[in-house]
């Protein structure tokens, strides 16, 4: 099952610089370790904005929730999450194409 | 460049069906042919709703409003743009791993 | 998995009164249907407002948004997904009392 | 009569950690009470946020407020009440088949 | 119990004047009939606008729901239900004065 | 002239416990003192919320604005004013049956 | 009393001219009557908009209302109404300097 | 030039009462000077609010931004700007009966 | 005086496309003419929107509103107005390196 | 590639002066910088607020995101990009009338 989900984060100014530094540095590590088991799919920057823009992979909703809660930064997050299915256009093109080409 | 677009269709109740499903042919055959071109990379069916999330190349703004304004549909639409680049966590994966694994 | 979702009927005045009773009783048909296959679990009646709160069940997001989709009354639906997972509360009681009244 | 309420948490970040354990030990012993007593009937967490989507009983709305505002967490949430009735079609079924499966 | 209601009325401007005296007299019609038997406590216009703001008694949720769609302008009704309880302000008031003064 | 106010109530997490105590007890009695005079008509607490809905009665705008502003918890409040008239159907009512029920 | 009202006033564009005309040149009529009885104090057309910023006098709510409601283009209008008394300010300047000069 | 503006006030809880006083002491001289330059027009408190509601005359926009700036409160406030015209109301009063009436 | 405008423009489905291309072409003639009389300076449109962002010089606020109001579309359009005047980093620019780079 | 961007800006009132004084000054310089690369084109504060609007200039999204980025000031600002293409009606001027005024 795939989601987006938009993650605006706002750390407090009053977090001391060492432990922000910290909490990014172990954001980074945890984020990347979901890449590595395909649980984060593709995760963007939004352009000007502490906010980004995420695909996740999940067998369950169970999984999806505890990935996401597993993140240090995650107490600090507002998220939003976007259930997707694929797209009669995608179905269209798969049919006539095949695979989708390479993202 | 790559921009994430949420588009909610409101085609009106009282236009003709033929011409409905007219409009949805022709939108079908004009999606296809932008994925061809790769300028629309991916798009799903937000689930439960009438509102699709999609993310589209461009070389320029010019391009992609263009592109977007082509749509058989585009009328009825309801777009928002959001402009994105790559996440620290994604430059610090190719790092470590080389390319995004195929999605 | 288990979503709850706030759905809000209007049917424009125009639509004739014939028009109306038969998109009501297929709707109806419909619903029961769902309800037969364990795909609705509970709806209810939002008090004094033409919408509605109910739990859907379903094995796949396609699948929820298949059924959704079947509604008869579904152009004329305003729908909103909310993905839900058993809550701790929910997981200690099991722990000390076994299964769930019944409700 | 049944109520649905979303109730979001917000815990400052400063509470200190010990607090914060207590208040959530409190807060899951006076839901179980409570969920004994018949007037939570069910409980979930809203995937990927700190909110949750519940089901009250009550014979009056003055018990409603009262075992609401006994939750150790109550001083800390924002909560929205919306009352329920039985739909139509829950109706429709019964008369056909009797009652609701279990749930 | 008690409910406050606020009620936006919007009559299409196309509606014919003899179908909106006529829904008119009858909505009047029937709010007199629910203020004889105390289901309408008080109904108040609120200045400059077309809506009103109403205090409703029931027996039952579902009295309320029943009441509320009686009304022949319910069709073109947007209506916000607030259940509400005694304030501890009135109970110490009762406490020291016994009953309110009429109102 | 008659006033309905929404009232929400938000005394921030760290004023200590004495000085909410107290600044609750002369909120409750300044209340009471405007009941008294006949300024406060009805109070009610929303369920489930720190807010209330009040009826005030005032010869002058000003007297409303003093008389609010004399609540000792004012400073901690988010008050919304709707002023308002009587309803046809009230007038209606008093034609055909006299006065309004006590209430 | 003096009231502060925002006024948009959105005509359906299918209204044909010759009403609409008549509609603007009875509303003209209408307003200069309630400013020769020194009801509306001031009236300013918002820059750039089709909504209008305006200053009543009344002796009550119900006058006020029976005020705006007598306007022709009422039935087109989305009115806000905001109750205003002297700010300190004023009143202190009233104690130096006598009367406000003349606008 | 003519301008609408609405500010609304948020002295934090924790600054000093005798901050405070003196804040509103030099807040309360400022406005008195711009009223007698002709800045601002007339100013009033919106009832039951810690808002208000003024009128400000212009030459230019850098002089209004600089008025409003140098309000002692301005760091507390927010500020909305509305530019205002005359309303063809008011010019066809003026061609009929002169001068409006003072206010 | 220089003014930022944010306009939307919705021509209904149903206007006829010859009455459509008609008033895109006077809207065109007329926007130009605006140009070259140096009232409107720049405009853009917003990328994937039927949007657009314009900056506007105006002698007086009166002018400003007959020239948006003189556009053939201003019936279907939503006008936003947000006065401008010199930023402190442009007037530190200007001191430093004179008149600003063309643009 | 053109964007307009508002900026709000809030600096909690708790930041020592002299810190607010220094975040300043270097926001200037940092401001001024990117004016010299033609990089920020245009900048205005809007009348009354704390808030800005901009016009900036990239050859990526990448550059503007870390050209905005590298404000002082970024941490304390709420942003919004829009992107800007040229509008029809510049085309149709240079069409006509070659290169744009200078503004």
């Amino acid at each position: 099952m795939l989601f987006s989900l938009r993650i605006e984060v706002s750390l407090p100014a009053d977090v001391p610089q060492q432990q922000k530094d910290d909490l990014r540095r172990r954001e980074n590590d945890r984020a990347i370790e979901l890449m590595k088991k395909g649980k984060i799919r593709r995760i963007w920057r939004v352009v000007g904005e502490v906010s980004n823009i995420s695909l996740w992979d999940a067998d369950t909703l169970e999984e999806l929730h505890a990935n996401v809660g597993s993140l240090p930064l995650y107490p600090y997050m507002k998220v939003k999450v976007t259930p997707l299915i694929e797209h009669p256009v995608t179905a269209a093109w798969k049919g006539q194409n095949g695979d989708l080409p390479p993202f």
